[in-house]
């Protein structure tokens, strides 16, 4: 029925965009790291924002039934921000929750009824002890058929691993270099769970080693490290535990304004100019197990809206809750073919902060951390800093003024893909 | 910052409405009944409509996760309704989840984003006790304050009726009167999961004494029935057995189309001409017991979105999940004055079916269930067969071109009120 592209009835910018710390936050509640994110995101515009301004409020989070037993979490997040009686609507779409959320506030200033709208998101995840956590994020998954059948996330992403090297030949070098490359941008992101580089923590092995008088290993670099099964063991094979994102407490937001007031708030806005959504079946209702259909459907969307295409963009945060996740989206993207262009794109740097297209700049799932409902939101805290030349140490050399985000849902069943533009 | 009124960008209609059969469904999932509420609203698009052309799917949702062990449901909804891959957004605001999913589907019609919008709600929750299932449900209330002192929300209701009785002197009888409307009204429905008014319920008490040659209780009527404690025991003093919904299993779905296409589907679409959603925070923080803040204020963007007046609206759906919350659901919108005049509507017929402002005639939350995921959508399907004359049995014998629903999130943690017009 409908003909011609799919176009946004009016402009939307971003103006603000401030995370918590990512990692293991003992005794911080979800309400509590939401203040913190938005607090830091308040401070974030240029020329500041009365709260009291603030028109509604979206917020992914997908677990605090379980982890913190409090249902519809974003309604008190607003409420400990202040903002009650303003609509709050919390949204679970799984690890694209922010992602859905941000879409949302877009959404509903390009409708008109809102001009200025705070999305954002939260989990807190280190509640349950990791195998119970594994096991409730299983159920993102297709309980009918995946979850019963004994899948959980690291099991499937491991069936699209396998499946990419007999399609393609990927190596697990080729995966420990995504690996590496995230931990080395991480490491200059003070606000990542993990502050180390994988050499860092081999030497760190080393030095225990030598100081315990033990017999020490003697790894050449990272890449040899990474092969010793004693300090990188088999989570699901092929992918071992360096293959796969921290379990993490952390919560971002992100403040959307209407295109016409947007220069109220800051000299350098960044315009929304493409979103695409889309969704997936189980994995064993797709035609292939190396690619994620959703994605492209959704990059597709969004690349069309924005128009552009895939080249002009010039930084990306893609969803890597595993290594294999980031080789598949930045084919998905069409930022490099599928196969062994994309699964060698990091071993060649060419994925690095000084490569031809610099992807998870901010450490990734991988190092900055994945707290599941937050992920979405933190990715565009990284593109904010990114695009405003804000990113200190791991600031980007190239210019910054096409940027993209890439957030997938559980094993692709939902994913956002948005495109942004600074003027 | 802002000015004036509150305005979506284009207009939006209902054309479509359908729901599952509300009650205890053993052996039936979310998604099963997702679908068969699915159907019964395609088979109410007057000329049809191709699934393929409904373009993104809203699901409001609270506990698949822990009744069902699925999480993000709305994703599976929308892959078993055969719509993948078109964008589908679960929504968690507890009991106001449906109605958030329908106004996230208005505002993306109004976005220019979408044509054709599938909105509706799921909940199964009758895999747990009772017991286990009030405590999940509390969790939709604060748990740092009120859930950790005890709350579940028969006690926090409970609070709001003791207020309420202690300011405006309002008794059992103006509570037990709600429930007897709203039974009679639900016994009309065939959907709904209760189909026998209070009178059958007393009645076949008496004939089960009588055919176990048991002493025959001599209750003149309803009312005293309700008084005798063995059959209409206290769940939380004021609120009995019969001043609460049932637990449900159910689901409900609205299909919404932009304004200028709504004639393509049907002679009669509903016009949704306002919507309001606001929220509210802990009850120990609200100056008022006997009132909703977040009611009120989500009513009058409502009204002032639609230019018209509570005295205009002919016909409403309203949160009854405790005969209290009808009361000042009626008050919090405008229809009655606060306090006596609004706890005697019932008992003085003023919203029976035949009254002067009919009140759930679907039978409620109280009658025809309350799947808490599903309700908001519920409610809309009751309002699109009144407005178009459709009800059969329980239709309203006045003119019904004007209506509204209200659908309370927790204990009004989140509002959202909407109207809709037949022209």
């Amino acid at each position: 029925m409908r003909k011609g592209k799919r176009k946004l009835g009016r402009g939307v910018a971003i103006v603000g965009a401030g995370m918590s710390r990512y990692g293991v936050r003992p005794g911080v509640s979800n309400r509590e790291m939401f203040v913190e994110a938005f607090n830091n995101m308040l401070a974030s515009v240029d020329r500041g924002i009365d709260p009291k301004d603030i028109e509604a409020n979206y917020v992914g989070c997908c677990g605090a039934w379980i982890w913190e037993t409090q249902a519809g979490v974003g309604k008190w997040c607003t409420d400990w921000a202040g903002l009650v009686p303003k609509p709050s609507t919390t949204i679970d779409n799984a690890c694209a929750s922010a992602s859905v959320a941000i879409r949302q506030g877009i959404i509903g200033i390009a409708s008109g009824l809102y001009d200025i709208v705070l999305t954002g998101g939260v989990e807190k995840m280190t509640t349950l002890p990791t195998e119970e956590t594994t096991l409730v994020l299983a159920t993102g998954a297709d309980t009918t058929w995946e979850c019963y059948a004994g899948f959980t996330f690291p099991g499937l992403y491991a069936t699209m691993a396998t499946a990419h090297m007999n399609e393609y030949r990927t190596t697990p070098e080729d995966l420990m270099a995504v690996a590496i490359k995230n931990h080395n941008n991480g490491a200059l992101n003070p606000m990542a769970q993990f502050g180390q580089t994988i050499r860092d923590v081999m030497n760190a092995r080393i030095a225990k080693a030598k100081e315990k008088g033990q017999s020490v290993p003697s790894w050449a670099d990272e890449m040899e490290f990474l092969h010793d099964i004693r300090y990188n063991p088999v989570v699901a094979w092929p992918l071992r535990l360096f293959d796969c994102c921290p379990i993490t407490d952390g919560a971002a937001c992100v403040l959307l304004v209407a295109e016409e007031i947007a220069k109220d708030f800051t000299d350098t806005p960044l315009y929304v100019i493409g979103t695409g959504q889309a969704s997936g079946g189980a994995l064993h209702s797709r035609e292939s197990l190396t690619s994620i259909p959703a994605a492209q459907i959704a990059a597709r969307q969004a690349y069309e809206m924005a128009g552009v295409k895939p080249q002009d963009i010039k930084i990306a945060e893609v969803h890597d809750c595993f290594t294999i996740a980031e080789v598949i989206a930045i084919a998905d993207l069409g930022f490099f073919k599928p196969g062994k262009e994309a699964a060698t794109a990091a071993a060649e740097g060419k994925t690095t902060r000084d490569g031809v297209k610099p992807i998870n700049t901010s450490g990734g799932l991988k190092s900055k951390g994945h707290p599941v409902g937050a992920t979405g939101a933190g990715m565009v805290v990284e593109i904010f800093h990114q695009m405003r030349g804000e990113a200190g140490a791991r600031q980007v050399p190239m210019d910054t003024n096409l940027a993209l985000t890439h957030n997938v849902g559980a094993h692709g069943t939902t994913v956002v893909v948005q495109i942004y533009e600074r003027r």
